[in-house]
């Protein structure tokens, strides 16, 4: 549909484990309580050979550190409280992701990297109410598009007024598509800049320098060069005094991630918990429950680190996830299978949510969790869990049946199974609209729900269809006819109109900054990824950067 | 970028006004309290004639009728207190939007033609709360896709069980779209049907039946065949006894609607109050104020019917609205300006406002201005205000300027110009997400708002620019400049990436059935109504009715 080069984002499979060591394109340094993010992204050290990323300008390789220092941080660093995100370039700050890159990836790649970057945006943001460290993006020099949406990200945006630094939001004026990275979100919900401000900003390319940028509350603080790193400093000392939550006191107490170091081959990623097999366009993720009791306590749990059952099995999962987005994109249907014991997943769940309010490496945990099974409803395949004996799908693993967009419980006599809640479906998970999963599920039938939360012990099959937990229960007659045929029906309908149908069906209720941003910011994004207006072979993103002026059908829809 | 025939959809112009007597595919029918409309879609009287509009499936000669009964039965139909939906043909209730014709159509009037059925639907659904009209589909046949849609936006789904009727949503698993009418947003924000029953029932294209239908919640009651027609009828009396709400009595008391008398000729629209003037893609609209004083009491407001300033003027603004919507699709910008006495305005406000609680013709009155403002909220074109002097931008008319993206205030000693707030502007006129336009612009300055409610009388351009009120105050040796560049930037910009942006930025804060429905479904439904997976020469609704089967391009975004 469009007539530019459509390119492949690599030839070899994207990764995203990476660690400070490996870093290219972000210095991370921590003195005490304050750690420093400086952008330095290296030209020729992109993903792929055919550009540049000049004037700190990102793609994939540069975001994939970004996200794995902000996840580092949390288990690494519990004694930072403060977060300065600057360039370590002179007379830029950050000119957003690389154009070149944008407009010769596919449509799918383009997608997939906005919502990785978004996820990426939100960490950020959510690490100031999560983890008690402030974030304040320190603004030198030319801060543009994906660079502003960088800034809009951290709590506090200071401003060097120089004459040279400005902010902007350049996508409408010069390459016809939106700042799709919640720039345009987070600019009239959560910074509440005035509309038609928003609207005057955002179509003028050069962008706001100073204190007009002050006075639209683009910026929090527009300071004068002389006093700019003072000023930096000085707030980033204020906030360094602050006392860490749950113990978060000193870097000493540190949990490390290391490597995660699962095989892959032919179509099949085996991690220690977590597997995923290709069958075709049909993905299996089998998850494993805990092969050992919680440990006794917090202290216990920290000396276990990346080892503790949920972090480890939500580092795996979220691995093959993301494995899945970029490198897997015709895998439309995934299916989820757990293996284990139910009541030491019950027991897991039970020692984490009695510690994770007092001790900051159990809360960690939690947190990952959290953004992990976020990763999983946001991921645009049809997502169909299997409950059959002798899987674990209770507690924190029933969640993933709820994420699914269908659970299939067998009701076989002769093979019980049973699901059970634990105290983390009441709750302490919510998903991006702020509603625990099970609550989204009973949004018409509070009665329902609180017989739900109310039930104790296991369900079987039928008792689960019954109180609506689990959607269909086949007998054991019926099963292997009924669930091959809701696979094969499911893998034959348009991918993309199921992408839409799921984005719409998955979150009712409340709508929040991040369903604003996953919902309506990028559908339209999507759409404009569409356009020949924009991706065309005349079109703005196409044309950026040559001499040739993009040339639109004037239409409006 | 499809390869499908892009037909435009007629080639004369489109027109919305009709009224009963020119009804070809509805019948409408008032029996004391209860109406009727029954559908009896006229296969060979469709706007265009190479499709057949088949099993009472629609296109925009249905709709368009649709959307005048609903409005007359306001106006004209006061004694009404229950409407009944329902089909005039035997086996069959309604097989939704045409799908040939959606197939043939452009982009851009697939995308209008949405909006309008969508914003026709919201206006079904308002009657109960805003004139006491409860709202009773009654499906006999088949009720499917647009079909369903329109018995999700009723208050009331009567189901005849009698093995035939079914209601569906087959537009993924057969044509590669979305049920984009408000559909999905419906099925699991206002009915509530869990997630995973939601994402069963709109896969599942042959639709559910009878007694599951129920249990689903996708109707409120199905009932056995020989009982169906009685259980309506009774369901229909009930509600017929209610007593109207602001002294809707009986039908003697009502106002009709007249044609309006305008003349078009040569890109020129003359109505008594608002003119549209197009020049390339630049459309100017001239909103003229009252030329007399308002009526002394509402009796008199009856008696002067559909000449009443503010509902002539919002009608002949809705025609043009439409006009632009359907007929000029290149024009992009949209200048807003007023002639008049803005006193005059101010006192036909004060009327209306004292008014509209006690007095149902005065309250449909503001009911229909309130709808004008959100068509023009959510046309799809960029919207300046022009401020300048003998315009009346004041009370209701100043919503115009908040409706738009940016307000132009002239600021010229030799010439004032002022603008005023009045009652309407406090609240009384809200937007899609529940908030007045003044609340929704200051939604970060709560103080600002306070101190702008509580200004009494007028602001001149530099006290309005202070305030808030207004985007820019340019002075007299400026103003000819600075507005002449931005009305040409504006229209060189890409008019998809304007479009994306502005339904972004326009409705920030809460969200509702109404913004999730314009700003996430549509959205979605755009980019599918784009991909070459539904559009392109194999794609599904391009196929659909053919021999072929689709070919998908199975990579998941």
């Amino acid at each position: 549909m469009t007539s530019t080069t459509i390119a492949q984002p690599a030839s070899a499979p994207l990764r995203f484990e990476t660690s400070p060591d490996q870093y290219r394109h972000w210095r991370f340094e921590v003195d005490g309580a304050i750690a420093r993010l400086s952008m330095d992204v290296q030209e020729n050290e992109g993903l792929r050979s055919d550009y540049q990323l000049k004037l700190n300008s990102y793609d994939m390789s540069v975001d994939r550190e970004l996200a794995d220092a902000i996840h580092r941080l949390r288990f690494e660093h519990p004694g930072v409280r403060v977060l300065v995100v600057e360039s370590a370039q002179q007379g830029v700050f950050c000119a957003g992701a690389n154009i070149h890159m944008l407009g010769t990836s596919s449509h799918a790649f383009k997608v997939n990297f906005c919502k990785f970057t978004n996820e990426t945006r939100l960490y950020l943001e959510a690490m100031a109410e999560e983890c008690g460290v402030h974030t304040i993006c320190a603004v030198s020099g030319p801060c543009a598009g994906g660079g502003y949406e960088l800034a809009l990200a951290c709590d506090e945006i200071i401003l060097k007024d120089d004459g040279n630094t400005t902010v902007s939001l350049p996508e409408v004026p010069l390459l016809g598509v939106l700042p799709g990275t919640g720039g345009l979100t987070r600019l009239v919900d959560k910074r509440k800049v005035r509309r038609d401000l928003a609207d005057v900003f955002s179509t003028v390319a050069e962008g706001i320098k100073g204190r007009r940028a002050e006075q639209w509350n683009l910026v929090d603080k527009s300071v004068p060069s002389s006093k700019f790193a003072q000023y930096v400093d000085d707030r980033a000392k204020e906030f360094a005094q602050a006392e860490g939550p749950r113990g978060r006191t000193s870097d000493e107490a540190a949990v490390v991630l290391p490597p995660l170091d699962g095989t892959r081959e032919d179509g099949v990623v085996r991690h220690k918990y977590v597997s995923l097999e290709l069958d075709g366009r049909i993905g299996t993720i089998v998850v494993k429950g805990p092969d050992a009791p919680p440990p006794p306590d917090a202290a216990a749990a920290r000396a276990l680190g990346s080892e503790l059952w949920h972090l480890r099995m939500a580092r795996e999962l979220d691995d093959i996830l993301l494995d899945l987005r970029f490198n897997h994109l015709d895998v439309g249907t995934l299916i989820l299978r757990t293996e284990g014991d139910a009541a030491q997943v019950l027991a897991h769940d039970a020692f984490l949510e009695s510690n994770a309010e007092n001790d900051w490496f159990v809360f960690e945990v939690k947190a990952k969790l959290i953004r992990v099974l976020k990763r999983l409803d946001i991921t645009a395949r049809s997502v169909f869990a299997l409950i059959e004996p002798d899987s674990c799908f209770s507690g924190s693993l029933f969640e993933l049946t709820l994420a699914g967009d269908r659970s299939y419980m067998l009701d076989d006599p002769d093979h019980p199974v049973s699901v059970e809640l634990s105290s983390l479906n009441r709750g302490p998970l919510p998903m991006a609209n702020g509603l625990s999963r099970l609550e989204t599920r009973f949004l018409g039938a509070p009665e329902t729900l609180e017989a739900a939360l109310a039930h104790e012990g296991p369900w079987d099959a039928r008792g689960a269809e019954d109180a609506g937990v689990v959607t269909l229960s086949p007998d054991d007659i019926d099963w292997e006819d009924e669930i091959r045929i809701a696979i094969e029906e499911r893998a034959s309908l348009s991918p993309d109109a199921l992408t839409g149908m799921e984005a719409n069906i998955r979150f009712a209720g409340p709508e929040t900054l991040e369903t604003k941003i996953f919902g309506r910011l990028s559908a339209w994004q999507n759409w404009i990824f569409q356009r020949p207006n924009a991706v065309g072979e005349h079109g703005a993103l196409t044309l950026y950067g040559r001499p040739e002026r993009p040339v639109f059908d004037w239409k409006r829809t």
